[in-house]
């Protein structure tokens, strides 16, 4: 008997891991994206977890605490765990500039850690999935990351979505006329970002606290048109006297003509002026995307521009525009709505219950395996055929392949067809042959 | 001018960056890896990268120095990073277990972090893509997991790679029948694992240190055979009086019958008694994959039986074996062999030359990108014909469109061949038609 002290087999709080059938449909998911990344000329590039502090917090020691740092080495340069990919891009676009083609359209599919208290559906790392364009001011680069963002979620299978677009210029030129202190500017926006969750009632008590004429920026949120471009012109007779608001209302009439250009639906976009995200790197276009079944997940995605962050490292010119879909959030979301389906992991079993037939059933899995199905050979402790069937039943395959000696000596094997309860009998050499010309299944049921 | 304090653009040391270049070539053997794993039945899973240090160390202090601990949180039950993706995985069946298909075969692909002195080559985050079955104590899964290392490889489209395999119960058998002390025989096993790159002369040395009789050693190490029968025999010979040697030979000559029938070749694999791997987990089958054309590079893969392992956590029987390849030092290997092929990321560049064109341009971007050509628009700062030209040249871009008001009036466009200097127009709605039944650049071999 094992009396030694075992080691409790948990998780550190606030950690998860994903089991076989979640990592399958999720690792379906990266694919999907990364193909529609790489349709849209996004190259991949990968930086590391581990970064030096200062690369992450600018500086900032409020900053440290929302992060994991690394203990005890390097006390004068200390380490941490990114916190997001978009730092870390900053960092590589401005250590290797001059490598890159420019503009840099890079994507990056990569784990993130946060300090964060553990609760309930809150986890301390995650996995972001990154397309960012650095070097490019134009408008049509907003575009093109938001038409990125449309198609991304298309092919996710996804068909009842919202990006919700607005600009920091139109919102700091809001804060502008209705005269908050430049200081409190951050506030507003972080007051007016939560108007989709919170309601009215609760931004504008928090917007009298901090003091600017909170009627304009109601009468400005109030703004709603099934037509944008409607939208738009009413917010310019609002703000024309804001430079910074003027500017960008041209902008999002622009996105406006560019997303039709680019074949982004009209009702999978609207202009949203509530709209601000949290990162305070943002200085243009931002936009978030929402399922509008359901909707308390909150965002599953979003970026925007943030065209002074590379200069934190360097005085190069690197205005960029970028996108991150929250894997995660995205995942509960799709669980919810009851579109993932679990994979069938593996098409067919070879059993294996007669010792000295085992290098036979040995060569019918290679021989499987080389026409393209994806077969097992059975390996567990059941010895008996009967014990084996039932575990094949039990864990979903479709087909099993039973060679005992008599197959052996004919060099044949069985083929059942688990569902359709029917079997027949193949030369192995045939099998191979014939299945590289059609599905084991559709045999099956053909040969029954 | 921008005067303000920039934060150092530098990597944390130790640590690297993958370029565009590198990492679209890692990303498709991590495709191809995966595509393998699963063709054999292996299923992914995903555990965090931090875990509770217990969990990582088993509670050994000495082990805590190779590792990265996260600072200042949870000073009672502290965190750190993963070191490999074999005890997280021992920690997650011990967690799991009723929920789990089993034998479960399970595959990940992961970053892992071992906090080592920075030197030239050696870094301290890479990605380590395993594959173990756990729950089988059958010689056919450790057959299974080596033909799973011979696909992989042959897959990755490396053609000269060698898999050495052997077993622990032979290196066990043979320190017992050579009297070393018991207390010593980890120290024997890490000196014998030293042959293929110190040679005997070294190993001898610190093996008459240890106190055995290392003649017997060399007459094990010494057995060299084409038939890797043959050398089962003659070691045999050599160590008939040790039953666990005995088990040993046994299993691999079992291995060998298997290997035989899953279709890998025997020139693709050998016994080779050297082989002992440094993890101390390791109970039976231990094998490691060499390049022959790269041989200084180490190994780039390997694995074996650890049946002990989950036991650290928990009281269920789960013998497992298990398979990693180390993508980093095989990548290495690859860039020194040649056989890497940079990837064209983009077919086709869609200038955007006139501001008044910037929407039809888009238009085309998004008809040739649902036509499933990886298509861009140009967003840089040159505003000529000539400089975007220019920029399509030096990016090696296939096909350049240009279309401008001219092009626009006619709803049409020109295709231009780079490498053919050829151009040819077609209308925009003809062009999206005929390039979903044959490529752009075949299209444009056509039509010039």
């Amino acid at each position: 008997m094992d009396k030694e002290k075992k080691i409790k087999p948990q998780l550190a709080g606030g950690f998860r891991d994903y089991g076989p059938e979640e990592a399958a449909v999720r690792g379906r998911m990266f694919d999907s994206i990364k193909r529609i990344f790489e349709l849209f000329g996004f190259i991949p590039i990968e930086t590391p977890g581990v970064e030096r502090e200062e690369v992450l917090t600018g500086g900032d020691a409020d900053f440290s605490k929302q992060i994991f740092r690394i203990a005890e080495r390097n006390e004068n340069d200390p380490l941490a765990l990114r916190y997001d990919l978009t730092v870390p891009l900053a960092r590589f676009v401005a250590q290797n500039q001059s490598k890159l083609p420019w503009p840099f359209k890079r994507y990056q599919i990569g784990g993130v850690w946060r300090a964060e208290q553990p609760q309930a559906g809150r986890y301390r790392e995650f996995i972001q999935c990154d397309a960012d364009i650095v070097g490019s001011s134009r408008v049509s680069a907003d575009a093109e990351i938001i038409a990125l963002a449309h198609e991304t979620f298309s092919a996710l299978g996804i068909s009842k979505f919202l990006i919700r677009v607005n600009t920091r210029k139109i919102l700091n030129g809001v804060a502008e006329l209705a005269k908050f202190p430049p200081g409190k500017i951050p506030d507003v926006l972080r007051a007016i970002d939560k108007l989709d969750k919170r309601g009215w009632d609760a931004v504008e008590r928090e917007l009298e606290k901090l003091g600017g004429d909170v009627k304009l920026v109601k009468k400005v949120l109030d703004i709603r048109e099934n037509n944008q471009k409607k939208a738009l012109v009413s917010v310019r007779a609002l703000l024309e006297d804001s430079w910074a608001a003027t500017q960008g209302i041209d902008d999002l009439e622009k996105i406006a003509d560019l997303l039709e250009s680019l074949g982004v639906p009209a009702k999978s976009w609207k202009v949203d002026f509530s709209v601000a995200r949290g990162f305070g790197y943002y200085t243009g276009m931002v936009f978030e995307i929402v399922l509008e079944d359901v909707p308390l997940i909150g965002s599953v995605g979003g970026g925007g521009r943030y065209d002074g962050l590379v200069n934190r490292f360097s005085s190069i010119n690197a205005p960029a525009v970028g996108f991150s879909v929250g894997i995660d959030r995205l995942y509960k979301a799709c669980e919810e709505l009851g579109i993932i389906k679990s994979k069938q992991l593996s098409e067919a079993l070879v059993l294996n219950f007669e010792p000295e037939c085992e290098t036979y059933c040995a060569e019918i899995v290679a021989g499987l395996r080389s026409a393209g199905v994806c077969a097992q050979l059975y390996l567990g402790n059941e010895e008996s055929l009967k014990g084996q069937l039932s575990y094949a039943v039990k864990n979903n395959f479709n087909i099993v392949i039973i060679a005992g000696s008599d197959e052996k000596k004919r060099g044949a094997m069985q083929v059942r067809n688990l569902a359709e309860r029917s079997q027949f009998e193949v030369s192995k050499d045939e099998a191979v042959r014939r299945i590289s010309k059609t599905s084991l299944l559709k045999m099956s049921k053909f040969m029954k």
